[in-house]
């Protein structure tokens, strides 16, 4: 039966969590089809809102949707939180208006804004007005997605600093029902103003009829509604925050940002980043349809194509020199990898130097002097085992000195230069506030590709063909 | 002044934050220069941990090293847990025995292991018995670093089944200077088995009397010792959650592990990966100093060369088709672009999904069948492409139609054949229990190569040379 299970080793999986694999799957999906709802409810009861998540991606589409139908509302809003937009939105577009307020009702003001962006338009706006909260959700609308007023939500306790520590108490009573996860409760003044906080364990441990002035912690660090969610992600981890009010530039609370929204951030940027290096669209999900990932995928593979011709038409233009010595050939595809990989290590240290933060403008200097110094130290290295590697090897052709000292040259240069592009390519995108990921992908490969090439030819002409 | 500051736009720097950048370090390093040590101090008062760990990797080693020495324990010890473990190793390995017993003694566990692991063995087996908890330091050193017993920490607050809430919460304030973010009291029996825990909100608003049994969660989310760091990272992120206790397989309380530890986790096992994918040793470092690149770098650019040395012996074995038509080699680039271009695209998805769990062994026929498809797709519309510019730019050269018809052909087989590769080898490699992020790397693009020319210049002699 091993081939019915995740990947991840058996061993590894924590006792006490009932799994989704691929019996339950069929199961499921068995029992749905002979329509034995009463069943399958009862298999799922016990899932937690991120397995029944997963079960319902899993199941074929009619499938997914009976069950999704079957579920009380609580538990579909819960489910729904845990699903990516895409899946979300297939399994949403043919609810009804009812269901859509009910559902989103159960779920906090960041995920009630997340699935309405997803509705269509005419959609979202019929529902938005009959929700609860529709206030909070409508001005969550008006941030970018990307942002720390993206991610946040509207729920957290909040009382005056005039209050004492029953008084807080009693709030955080008032709102348990809201506010899920309470980690601090904020002290505001009377234009809402952000003066501290005060941690449960402090509430606590506090006398009852302190006044929250004198416990709450006035050194709280916050964001503001315009901060990209990367940066937020970047703070709470640098200050191992699981909680981060987010205020006006006035100071005034709008909303909190959680770390479990938090880890879905990092662990998606640096997916994207992956996908942005390896020459797709950055948001390709495994479980895309075929159309899609084309989509995703071909334009990458056109411009990668197109970039790839015009390594051909280098070697075009020395078409002499290939006919002069056809063994020169052979060594096009060093050239073409070397340069590859040296500029790939540098452009991907730089990417991750800007991605979290250690690279700093002043420091872009000694970053070249460091990657110049690799390269010379790595290329001479290389350029001195290829020359030997030709002095030594069973090569077909003539003058094999000239021929070891073109290609060990070739080597040392196109390292250099290809290390001097893989450094400041990324840099450049950045200042141009475009995603240096792109930079370790494709792009630097196909220009590196041309660059080492032209070398190599030229230096062949200069030194071999002479 | 703009090259003085962090890269990160001055815009999106969170409000009350003081910042670390090239005019503090240097004024920092003058002052310490000139020994006004006061001064100094008074700079770095208000510094949180982090960013005092910041600085102290931005100043000369000499002046970090004074820095740490200047500071009080428990800041030095907040500080040394912040930072990465070769530097830490770097500050610390002047120090002496009691000042390391002492700074030890401010640090959780779960850092006071790690600090421990990095020192040379004759010297953390002198501090270790010194420590106030040398016992729970000792047994976490028995795990691997890499698991959820080697980023778990001892502290945490447990009550027996029979507490009252008021005992449960006289409990939280025993251990107040211990345990600093209590998320969560957890019940034990007398075994010391995990029977449920409760929430600090539940312990807050429950009346004092309450026998904590009547309100605990036993639904309890658990992990083992041996599970490895990634899995952790995997569970708390499905399960939103912040904290997450480990057990022994027949039940007992070991330890927990915060959410802000493996925050630090999913990063570095992201930035692993995307090294691996580049060719790198997976734990370089921006702040690395130029031997210890090159040391990561050069072998993977020895066995890159090595691999296009096999393309070069592949082209050299078609030398004689080569001497027929020159213009065969102006396709090269764009055989060995499209092959690694394609290959990565496919392993990384894969790679992608093992990562994240999404990948299940009985979805490998269906993801082989998915890539098929977009590869047969990319393939045919590629080709079209590739024939179509052949025919239509100026090449010099005879039989262009065949020669049209040849690369056509090629760029369909390859993307094929190379798509095939990218999807199988992360999934063998996995099977292998070797990271799959080495086979997005060079190891995928030079196999890829050396088949997509064998099979240009196969279908090139079949073909054009007929």
């Amino acid at each position: 039966m091993e081939n019915t299970t995740p990947i991840i080793e058996e061993t590894q999986r924590p006792p006490g969590l009932l799994e989704v694999d691929a019996a339950l799957v069929s199961d499921i999906t068995a029992l749905l089809e002979s329509g034995a709802d009463g069943m399958v409810m009862n298999l799922v009861a016990d899932l937690y809102p991120a397995d029944l998540g997963l079960l319902l991606t899993r199941l074929p589409a009619e499938g997914a949707e009976r069950l999704f139908e079957l579920l009380p509302n609580e538990k579909a809003g819960q489910v729904l939180a845990e699903l990516d937009d895409d899946f979300r939105a297939r399994l949403l577009h043919e609810a009804h208006t009812e269901r859509l307020k009910e559902l989103i009702e159960e779920l906090e003001t960041d995920d009630a804004a997340d699935v309405l962006a997803d509705l269509p338009e005419d959609v979202a706006s019929q529902v938005l007005p009959l929700l609860e909260d529709s206030e909070d959700v409508r001005e969550l609308l008006t941030y970018d997605e990307e942002t720390a007023g993206g991610i946040m939500g509207r729920e957290f306790v909040a009382v005056r600093e005039t209050s004492t520590v029953a008084e807080a108490t009693e709030e955080v009573r008032r709102m348990a029902d809201i506010v899920h996860d309470v980690y601090a409760v904020f002290v505001l003044d009377e234009d809402q103003k952000l003066l501290g906080t005060i941690s449960l364990k402090k509430l606590l441990l506090s006398p009852a009829r302190t006044p929250v002035i004198d416990i709450m912690d006035t050194d709280v660090i916050t964001t503001t509604p315009d901060v990209d969610q990367e940066e937020v992600g970047r703070i709470m981890q640098k200050y191992d925050l699981v909680s981060l009010p987010v205020v006006s530039p006035e100071g005034r609370m709008l909303g909190r940002i959680t770390i479990d929204d938090i880890v879905d951030v990092i662990r998606e940027e640096a997916e994207e980043d992956i996908q942005l290096m390896s020459g797709m669209s950055g948001t390709e999900d495994p479980s895309d349809t075929v159309g899609l990932i084309v989509k995703g995928r071909l334009p990458w593979l056109i411009v990668g194509m197109f970039g790839a011709g015009l390594s051909g038409v280098v070697i075009g233009r020395f078409e002499h020199a290939l006919e002069q010595a056809v063994v020169l050939a052979a060594f096009i595809p060093i050239v073409m990898a070397m340069a590859g990989n040296a500029g790939i290590q540098s452009s991907s240290i730089v990417v991750q130097g800007l991605a979290s933060g250690q690279l700093w403008s002043s420091d872009v200097l000694r970053r070249l002097a460091k990657e110049l110094s690799v390269a010379l130290l790595n290329g001479f290295i290389l350029a001195a085992i290829l020359g030997l590697a030709v002095l030594v090897l069973p090569i077909e052709g003539t003058y094999i000195p000239s021929l070891a000292l073109t290609v060990s040259l070739s080597m040392l240069t196109v390292i250099v230069l290809a290390t001097l592009i893989g450094t400041t390519v990324p840099l450049l995108l950045n200042k141009l506030n475009i995603d240096p990921a792109l930079a370790t992908g494709p792009f630097i490969t196909t220009s590196n590709d041309i660059v080492g090439l032209t070398v190599y030819f030229l230096l062949a002409s200069l030194i071999y063909l002479r």
